[in-house]
C-alpha cells in the first residue's frame, strides 16, 4: 500500500529508501565537522559551523537551488516558481548544535526539504509558489545563550540588544559577526514581508518517544508548548545531623524533596502537561548536616496554557502548604513564561491529509520542545511533521536516532504536501 | 534550694555563677586565636591551635596543675591525689575547632574541668583519685579527615596508618608531626593502661535542642549513638523536559526525593532514631534536562543499634520498591557503620544524682553525635554531661552558646559527681 501510494506521489527516480539513505549520507557528512575530537559540537561561527554552512549552500546549488549563506549565517536556499511573484514557501530547521549533539536534532529538516527540492528539480517539477529551504545558523542558544539567531532574522525578530551578548570566552557577539564580515545593517533587511510568504514548513525529530511507543514514523504537530520556568529556593535551618530529633528539624532538602514529588504529581495529570525539577542541590552539603538550603528549578510546559497556568498555581499552592507545615521559606522567581504556539489548522490538515496517502495514522501531538518554527507564527502560517526518535526517544545525545525508512517517509509526507498545496 | 544545695557542695570562694563566669571568659580568651580573620577555627597544629595548646598549659598551672602538652598535641594538666599510687579520672574534650565555629563546642567541657580542678586547688579539697583535665588536640577531623587523633592517642587507639594523611594543601601529617618536634615513637607511650584509669567523664554542649526544649540547663547522657553513612546514586533516563511524557519518564531527582522522605519518614518513627539526608544533587543538572542522574547521602543514627539497623533495613525496602516501581537503578555504598556506645550505669546514675542534689531534673538523653568519649569505651567507664545549646541548638555555628547560669551548674555537677565518686 505505502509503497504504491507514495510513488505515485512522488514520480520515477526515487525507488523506497531513496531519500532516506540521502538524507542519513548527508547527515553523516555534515557531522564531520566539529569542534569536539570525539562528539559532535557545532556552535556559532566557529570552524565547523562555517564548513558545515558553506556545505550545505553546495549541497542546495547541486541540488538545482539559487543558494547563498546571508548575514546571520543562514543557509538559504531557493527552487523558484514559475511564477516569478508568487509568494515563498519557507521548509527550514537549523543546522548548529548543541555540545556532544546528535546528527539529526534541525539537520533532519533542512535535508529532508533538500532531497525533495532536489527532486522537484529532477523531474522538473514547479510549485506554485518559492521553495526556500533555509538552513538556520543558530537555534540552540549554545554560544550566547541567544537562541533563534538565525530564524529570529528572516522571521524579522531580530532583537539587537542580543548583539551586546559575550560567549564565555568573552567574545562579543557584535564584535564577532562584524569580524567575520557581517554588515549588521544587514541583518535588518533579512526579515521577510508577512504578504510574501505562503507559510513556514519544518521537519524535526521528535526529540521524545510518543511516535516510538505508538510504532508510528512521523506525527503532525499540533502545537508548540508554552513553558514557564521558575527558580525556587528553600530556607530551612542547618543543623547537626545527629543531634536535632526529626520533629524539630526545617530541613531545606526534604522541603525540596516533596516540591519535586508535587511537581511530577500534579504534571502527570493531564496528557498536554509535562513538569520537571531538572536542577536540584543542596549547595555545600555535608554528610552530617541538615540542609539549610536547597536550590532546584521547575520546568512546566503544555500545549494548553490554560492548563499550565492551572498546573503552575497547584503547584504554588502545595508549595505554600509544605512551607508552612514544614516552617521553611519558600523564594520562586519566575524566569521566563512564554505561551504555547499552536501550528496552522489548514497546514496541520494538509500534513495529516499526506500522512494518511502514505498509509499512515495521522497521529497528532504537541511539542514539548521549542523549534524555529515559533520565530514565524504571527508572521505566516506553521506547520510541523515530526519523526520518530529511535533510542526510547533520547536527544542532545550521540544516541540520538533516525532510520532511513523513518527518514524517508518524511520526505515523501512532505513532497505529497508540497505538491497538494495550492 | 539550687544556690544552697551546691553552696554546700562546693563550700566557701565559689558564689553563684562564678564557674560559669570563669569559664565563659577563658572560652572568650581561646577564642582570640583563629585560622579565619572574622570567625572562628583552630585546626590540628596551626599556629591558633598552638596558641590556645600554650595557653591551655598556663591555665592549668596557674590553677595547680601539673600541666603538659604531650606529643600529638593534648594538653593535659593533673590535680594529683595524696595517694600517688591512685587511679586516674579523665575530664576531657576537644580543643581544636571546625571551621566558623562557636566557642564552646570541645572547650566547654575543658574548661568547666579546669575551673573544678582549680576550685578543689584552692580549697586544698584532695581526691582518692588523680583528676587528669585533658585538652584533647583533635577530634573534628577537619584537617587530615581524621578524627579523635587526640583521645585516640591517650585511649591507646591511636591508628599509625592515619599518619599517612594529608590535608588540602598536600601536607602529610607524619611530617608535619616530625617538624612540630613530636617523637613518632613517643605517640604510642601515650596510651593509658585501662587498670590506671578510674574512669573517663566529659562535660559537652548539647548542640541540638532537646534540653532547651525542656527548659534544663543539664542532661545526663546515656550513650553515644551509632551511625551508619551511605552514599547512594540514582541512575535514571536523562531526557528533554518538554518532550518525554510523565507517564514514560525514569527521573533519577524524582526517584531520589522520594528517598529522601522515605529516609525522614522512616527515621520519625521511634525518639531514638534520626535520619538525614545532608548530600542531595543532580550533577551538572539542567532546568531543561530531566536528571539522568542524581547522588545522596544517606545518615542514620540511634542510641540503640538495633533500632538503627532495622531503619536501615526498611529504607533499603522502600528504596528497591522506588527504583522498581520507577524504572531506574539506585546504587547504595555503605561507607561507615559504627555501634552505639553506652554510658556506663553506674557513672550516669552518679551523674543523675548530683543533678537532683542540685535540684534540677535528672533527664537522660543520648548524644547523636561523637564525642571523645567513645575513645574510652571499652577502656574504662565512660560519663557525660550534656550542657543546654542556646538559639535553638545550633552547632558548628559562630550562633552557638552556652549561657554563664548553665555552664556554672555544670561545673557544681561535675564538681559534686568527683567529691561523691569513692
Amino acid at each position: 500500500m505505502l509503497k504504491d501510494q507514495t510513488a505515485a506521489a512522488t514520480g520515477p527516480g526515487a525507488p523506497a529508501g531513496y531519500f532516506g539513505a540521502k538524507i542519513l549520507d548527508l547527515a553523516r557528512t555534515l557531522a564531520q565537522w566539529s569542534e569536539l575530537p570525539d562528539g559532535l559540537m557545532c556552535t556559532y561561527f566557529s570552524p565547523a559551523h562555517k564548513a558545515v554552512a558553506a556545505r550545505l549552500r553546495e549541497e542546495m546549488r547541486s541540488a538545482g537551488m539559487d543558494a547563498r549563506v546571508d548575514a546571520v549565517g543562514n543557509v538559504v536556499g531557493r527552487y523558484a516558481s514559475a511564477d516569478a511573484t508568487a509568494k515563498a514557501l519557507i521548509v527550514g530547521s537549523h543546522y548548529d548544535t548543541v555540545a556532544d549533539a546528535g546528527q539529526f536534532d534541525g539537520r533532519l529538516g533542512i535535508l529532508t526539504g533538500l532531497v525533495v527540492a532536489e527532486h522537484l528539480h529532477r523531474t522538473g517539477r514547479r510549485l506554485p509558489f518559492h521553495l526556500d529551504i533555509v538552513g538556520f545558523s543558530e537555534e540552540e542558544g549554545v554560544r550566547f545563550s541567544a537562541p533563534y539567531l538565525g530564524s529570529a532574522a528572516i522571521a524579522g525578530r531580530f532583537a539587537e540588544a542580543l548583539l551586546q551578548r559575550n560567549d564565555a570566552n568573552g567574545v562579543n557577539l557584535a564584535t564577532l559577526m562584524q569580524d567575520e564580515g557581517v554588515d549588521l545593517a544587514a541583518i535588518r533587511a533579512l526579515a521577510r514581508r508577512p504578504e510574501t510568504l505562503r507559510g513556514y514548513l519544518e521537519v524535526h525529530i521528535e526529540q521524545g518517544p510518543a511516535l516510538l511507543q505508538r510504532d508510528l514514523p512521523v506525527g503532525i504537530v499540533t502545537s508548540i508548548a508554552g513553558s514557564a520556568r521558575f527558580r525556587v529556593t528553600v530556607h530551612g535551618t542547618a543543623g547537626h545531623a545527629g543531634t536535632v530529633p526529626m520533629a524539630l528539624r526545617h530541613d531545606a532538602a526534604a522541603a525540596a524533596a516533596e516540591i519535586t514529588l508535587a511537581v511530577e504529581q500534579r504534571c502527570a495529570v493531564g496528557a498536554a502537561l509535562v513538569g520537571t525539577v531538572g536542577q536540584l542541590a543542596v549547595p555545600h552539603g555535608l554528610i552530617n548536616v541538615i540542609p539549610g538550603r536547597c536550590e532546584l528549578s521547575i520546568d512546566i510546559r503544555s500545549g494548553d496554557d490554560g492548563a499550565r497556568d492551572a498546573a503552575i498555581a497547584d503547584v504554588r499552592g502545595v508549595i505554600d502548604r509544605i512551607a508552612a507545615r514544614r516552617g521553611v521559606r519558600v523564594e520562586i522567581v519566575e524566569i521566563g513564561r512564554h505561551a504555547a504556539v499552536p501550528c496552522a489548522p489548514q497546514l496541520q490538515s494538509a500534513v495529516a491529509r499526506a500522512v494518511a496517502r502514505a498509509g499512515i495514522e495521522p497521529f497528532r501531538l504537541a511539542s514539548g520542545a521549542g523549534h524555529d518554527a515559533v520565530m514565524f507564527a504571527g508572521v505566516t502560517d506553521i506547520g510541523m511533521l515530526f519523526v520518530r526518535s529511535g533510542n526510547g526517544g533520547i536527544s542532545h545525545s550521540p544516541l540520538e536516532t533516525v532510520t532511513v525508512e523513518d527518514a524517508d517517509v518524511a520526505a515523501r509526507v512532505l513532497l505529497d504536501v508540497l505538491i497538494s498545496l495550492d
